[in-house]
């Protein structure tokens, strides 16, 4: 493996919320994400789903309070947390969870990518 | 849990090369550290250890070959694999890794740190 350089992975692509997998450690994919709007509610029932943010500025809805994310800034959702996520235009984030983690949980959405479609860039 | 805002934790400690735990994901540990100047050669034989560099420069020392991440970049150490890292002055940098992992391998050495005396910041 090589080192990844994260600003050079952003140049290539420009869909928001289709997830990019970029490495793997110990089962889990480091993924990276455009965000701009708002997503879907969801949650995931086994995985807890990191998020970092690099640029702009992605807020994190729970059902209870929402997370603001600013560059630097990092938070985890744990497993069976409904989540929305929901973008200022042009941000940048990176994720982490297992490899069988689903793109929008077990929401039924015409927006979900399957585990499978999910691709390295 | 709170979100974790990373040049905050760097301001609470000026130790190097002494991981402290900012967040948990999945049975992985997320940390940070300080680095300068050269730590030790060693490996993990069961845990793939990752690295994203903050601030600085830190360069993984491999057997055959050095990786040197700036400030955006990312590299995961697979397991089983010799490394040594060496950074310059002030490096901040982030590692991830399964809970179970021992901060210099299996290297017996005075600077490793107990996986029990690692803590959270």
């Amino acid at each position: 493996m090589d080192k990844v350089n994260f600003s050079d992975k952003f140049k290539k692509f420009d869909t928001i919320w289709t997830p990019k997998i970029v490495a793997e450690s110990n089962g889990q994919l480091i993924k990276i994400a455009k965000g701009s709007g708002e997503l879907e509610w969801h949650f995931h029932k086994n995985e807890d789903e990191l998020f970092y943010v690099f640029e702009g500025e992605l807020t994190i809805q729970l059902r209870n309070r929402d997370i603001v994310l600013s560059p630097g800034e990092m938070f985890v959702v744990p497993k069976g947390v409904e989540h929305c996520p929901k973008a200022k235009p042009n941000t940048h984030f990176m994720m982490m969870e297992p490899a069988s983690t689903k793109h929008l949980g077990e929401t039924e959405s015409n927006h979900a990518i399957s585990v499978e479609d999910q691709e390295w860039i």
